[in-house]
């Protein structure tokens, strides 16, 4: 670490070169044995850089060739891990909080632009995928804190930069933990679930895969590789340790204060958002983005004991805790949908808050498309846009209520409801076609009615 | 309706009087043939009162007694139906929109004070029932626009007051399909229902009931009150009309485009809340109140097909939208607590938001009592003051992400985790006892293994 | 004081009354002698109610007939003197700090109204009386928590309700320094004073005047009533006891800190406002109505001392401290007008907030003429809606720069500048009239060139 | 321009090299015959650099020296002119209105740090340099959006930067005025201003001054630049074009409209402030800063008369319009200072708010002294930190009321004034000393009678 720099790069990438050519080794697994890369002491500040978690296969074009041959098992391409060390050079133990404050984030000059995208069904599809089944995407160019698509017209919003995944490392026996319960919840399938034959044909779970695992500074030629590949946790679900918790709040000033597993916590962070609506909908549903962090560390000494309550067999069964600041931006009108628990087909589900968010969502997308908008768009934006899902009644059986809040302002024209039966003199302009994908699966069979 | 005032109050009601004395009829039942009790026109200002949901079966006392015992048949106690006409006298009719505007929301003097309860586990519970069986109580007293509570000392908070209901006259079609879904639910029982199984031993749905019904200006001496009222539907679930949504932000300032099923639309309002937390964890669980609104009426013609897409089976599958303004009460730090879909066993459920929302409850509560609260006293506080749950990631395999924001602000002490080792010094001052009944029921045979 | 009601109005009134009607007798002059009408306990909460600022000169109709009459010498109508004690019966003491918090602010059932006004120029004016120098007025219909004017159409915003007026009974020292410093400017006279040439033909102060004194329960047939009102300070200027602070903030959950100048305090109020901007630019500028305020007070001991520091030649020169919480309305985009001290015949002022605070106000008022609507229309929202002046610069020799900043949301269209040349379609509906009385004074050799 | 980069730099700086050494030549006066350095197209974004006000004067260290004998004719350096042409390359032209966007603003790397300074009463002082006439300063490290000063211990904020000049180059005719004005200012003297009397021994005003004066790329040989330095304007004051205005909300997501005098519009900007309090108190107030800003610009067309009205003799007695959006930092709890137009040494003055808000600054200075802070460190902090500064009443004669709000999450520890006895128990840990010249010259005759 240079000293004579005010806020030392530890991790600096370049956007244009392969993950695996980058100056620091990645890694796209969680597991104990990939060693941390540097070191860092509590209070002082640092920057990390991060590639966008696909490591560079979605293009800034008008096609949307390449998210529909996306490579996910790649994904995501983390930067770190980084040993903490406290002041006097002791490294944090399991059993501490590590907090992580968020003093700034943003882009990489020369690459101020992301994308978000629709996944193909067959390659894992998102929260609606058997409505919109093909894939697609929309280029968003940074002005700024400002985000335009040339693919969604008439949206501009100030994005609220968030790291999708920030975590610690797991200890060999949290690893198990979690190898164990999603192993069997494959095996179970999709009899016992509810919501598994609501939300069509999506995998289950994404259980440990060595093709094209990344594993830090472990070489892929080292013997121990193998081993370690087969066991590492994937990186798409938040877990205990953080992980890809997907909190779109969780940006500039905000602090994280994370459960310790490993000792110097070994902590990784990437799958940089420029904006997300809350549930990430369309799974490539941020801004995906590569940019910096410029953060600050400390520990909480047997923190896990003093802050945190296990809810689960065994102690390991924690979740983090969060901090937000006044720095976010604050809206002050917006339209809110809402959804209860039945679903498309109009069958009644039990204080399901994910049908209910579903239906909330589907109602928002079809809204705006009196607007002049296609659904895809709204599908797309309501993934990257400032929105925010919430979870309003979980009580009143048997309809949980979800509601999803739009702030009117990030729209140019007046996207509310009108006495008069004028329309909105501009509707036309916004029919601006989308990059899609066909999609070459077999359909699904239902139909929703709409006129 | 008097001409001479300038703001009607065209429901007034007594707080003081049992629901059947009140000087116009109440209803507890949504069903067309309950006949409006007064006919409102657009643009005009009038004033409605409300009774608490329970219709004063709960009183202002140191006893969960009550809380234990109360007859949730009888519930809720609207105020209501109003017919709505424009201009020219012409009603609302199907297919309108019906814009109900809040301008005001407000206590009765004498009447300042509300409550939260926990119910008994045999009494239907709530969303932690396995984990708090016995009924529980909170008295808030109002001080203004702030409430506090002598069981639960050391927070303060204002209220975003709101009715928890607020709906249409449901049509006969439309009263049918919520008849039948929802008794089809209840023949399939928990066999089929994930969450059932998880949300321990709560009814599944509550389907129509003659006994305890109160249907508006038709007497239970009217030979067509059975028949009515054992079709009416049960108000506790939010359907297509609105009602019982528990929207916590749709406060003061806000408009709900509600759909019209009938001519007039025949809106009803009631349920009232001082504060709610998203969700509404506890069942009783906002801060109940008697008190008035302010209201003024609007009529989107033909506005179900100009901003409406149904989402099912029929026309009829909507749901209404609201819109928020620039009133509510805007805290600027939170703390913000994590829940994934993994329940207290360790069992991996998918992407279950209403799971990942509990464990993010259960995260927060035990979190509190680091400070000196019991744990019951949170799952009251959480349930009626305003915090925000959230659904953040609701695409990563496996694992939902839900998220509780609680604003700092409401705590007279600093609760945020502290890097030294110092313990908040007021610890102590918390411990004070709240109203518990005892649970004489079946114990569930899931034990938590909080250390 | 009814011990079985839980928030004992201590101070009724009957805006249908005349001020010396009332059932409690009001003040409209500061002095130590004014006797205390009530007790109150700290901690206790309690009602107190209050009519307008002139006592029910100014009616709800269509003539500025009554704002041009208006008798000044009768105002303000303050509710009070109200002692307070600690829970031990001890009063507040000079030394110590009164809190005051107010719990909540509102109309009264059946006067859900409010005027703004302009000032006739020899009837004392307002900002801008060279500018607009005829009596004009509106008036605002409350709904529920929003105001609208059938005389400013277009524009519709939500209270942040307030008392102008604040104040504790001065001490006899504090008194005599008061009268004192006041007579002396007017003596000076407009010679040494910049602004007096800039604020054409205001008055410089106003003195004591027995004339329309009202002193609480000093009847006027008191032999004493004659000395005290000669000796009472007049309630225009707030002052170092608060007084007529005009604060806009000053509302729903905002805390008070008043110095105590004798023993009980004897605190005051009135003069309350639905909605202010800042600096009350029309002088009878906020929305004036009559009301209702919800308080509680606690005493810090010896807070004087403890917080605040004397900033003049006595212990006396000091001023209270407020405290505002996160209730008020919030909006997030604003258009601000700027103005420097350079006055309209382009003279150079050196650092004078004043004179750019008006030229802010006479950019901003010119402005929205563009938009449809007069310039006395503006003058008057500018006095009433929630419009930000700040002081943004005061140091940049020689130009202060002042900034008064409006919510955009406040109007119903568009009001943003736009680079496309088309015009707002809804101009002309602005052009209501408002009601305006002719100016029969002598008329301001000054003349603005605008265009 | 380079069109391969996505946001073109086209003003690189570097702050290790003096003023004259830059790539591009920077100007410090207002002349319209100062050449543009590029020319820019509307919607295009694009980089702009700039060094601090000082031109790198003022160093990071703990000793005051530098601060005590800064050049202030040096002052300031901007970067530009920037031409503007319309999307078919015709030059924004008189009469326009130039739209420039503030799209992001931030630290150049290796340089996170700024600072805020005392000047000495002989070199200028600030707003209360009779009170505070010794030069003294204050370092700020900049933690990604976050300041922290090892000169003021217990207070952290996130800046909210913005630019303190940004404004258009002056027609011959409009600076003329200028010149004019500002002379007749300084001829006259302070016998005639209030406010001079006031604010002891400042200067009345900077009049052009050929010594150090930069005029972009008119070299000092060329044989006009004598005549163009001596009639080109100081940058001190903000004007009819812009300028110097101060304004702490023109941040990140703003918008400024800028009336255009000369061809091309010609638009300089600098004096990058990373945080400032409203009025700038201790004149080098805010957290001085190099850095760079990304900026878009718009012309609207004939603007001039569409938007402004002239308050002035001429046509070009004009103010520029800013707009605010929602992304600066919102705190929700303030603590309110007040001061009426009182002077220390209690005389009267008639409704001026220089001398009100003067009175608030001081009151908040001696206010946070008993929570352990020297009166300097305070006065340091007012000038930079997110307070606001408010004209709230200006019309109650014969007192102007002006209040100066603090939000107090920016502070550590509690500030609130508080009803029980005990101290805050941190108050110690203040004490830290501040680099503080002493001050050589006369010392006023007023005392403040502070205990």
């Amino acid at each position: 670490m240079a000293t004579n720099e005010r806020v030392p790069n530890i991790f600096p990438v370049d956007p244009n070169l392969e993950p695996t050519q980058q100056k620091k080794p990645l890694h796209n697994r969680w597991h104990p044995e990939i060693p941390p890369v540097a070191q860092v002491k509590v209070n002082s500040v640092f920057r990390v850089e991060m590639i966008d978690w696909t490591g560079g296969q979605i293009k800034n074009n008008d096609s949307a060739e390449d998210m529909k041959v996306v490579n996910l098992t790649r994904c995501h391409h983390l930067s770190g891990p980084f040993a903490v060390v406290d002041e006097q050079g002791q490294p944090a133990q399991p059993g501490d909080l590590l907090v992580v404050e968020l003093c700034d984030l943003g882009a990489l000059p020369g690459h101020e632009w992301g994308y978000t995208g629709i996944f193909d069904r067959e390659n894992g599809g998102g929260f609606l995928t058997e409505h919109f089944p093909k894939a697609s995407k929309a280029i968003w160019d940074f002005e700024g804190v400002y985000a335009s698509s040339r693919h969604i017209p008439g949206v501009r919003f100030a994005g609220i930069i968030h790291p999708g995944i920030v975590g610690t490392a797991p200890s060999k026996e949290l690893l198990e933990i979690w190898n164990e319960r999603e192993r069997k919840l494959v095996e179970e399938g999709t009899e016992k679930m509810t919501l598994a034959s609501v939300l069509h044909c999506r995998p289950m779970a994404l259980l440990p895969e060595p093709k094209y695992a990344l594993l830090g500074s472990i070489d892929s030629k080292n013997r121990e590789f193998n081993r370690i590949a087969s066991e590492a946790a994937r990186t798409i679900p938040g877990r205990e340790n953080g992980g890809n918790c997907d909190i779109k709040n969780l940006s500039r000033g905000s602090r994280v204060y994370l459960p310790v597993f490993v000792p110097g916590a070994n902590f990784s962070i990437g799958d940089l958002h420029f904006s997300q609506g809350d549930g990430e909908v369309s799974f490539c549903g941020a801004i995906e983005m590569s940019g910096f962090a410029i953060l600050r560390c400390q520990i909480i000494r047997n923190g896990m004991d003093r802050y945190l309550s296990p809810m689960g067999p065994t102690k390991l069964h924690v979740n983090p805790i969060f901090e937000v600041g006044p720095l976010e931006p604050r809206y002050s009108e917006y339209l809110v949908f809402e959804g209860v628990s039945v679903d498309e087909q109009g069958r009644q589900h039990y204080l399901d808050a994910s049908v209910a968010y579903k239906r909330a969502v589907l109602n928002c997308i079809y809204y705006f498309t009196k607007f002049g908008y296609s659904p895809e768009q709204i599908y797309l934006l309501l993934s990257c846009c400032p929105c925010e899902g919430r979870i309003s009644g979980i009580v009143d059986v048997p309809n949980a209520c979800a509601t999803l809040a739009v702030p009117t302002a990030i729209f140019e024209m007046d996207v509310r409801p009108k006495v008069s039966e004028l329309q909105p003199s501009h509707v036309r302009v916004m029919q601006v076609s989308l990059p899609q994908c066909s999609y070459d699966g077999r359909l699904a069979t239902f139909t929703p009615r709409f006129r």
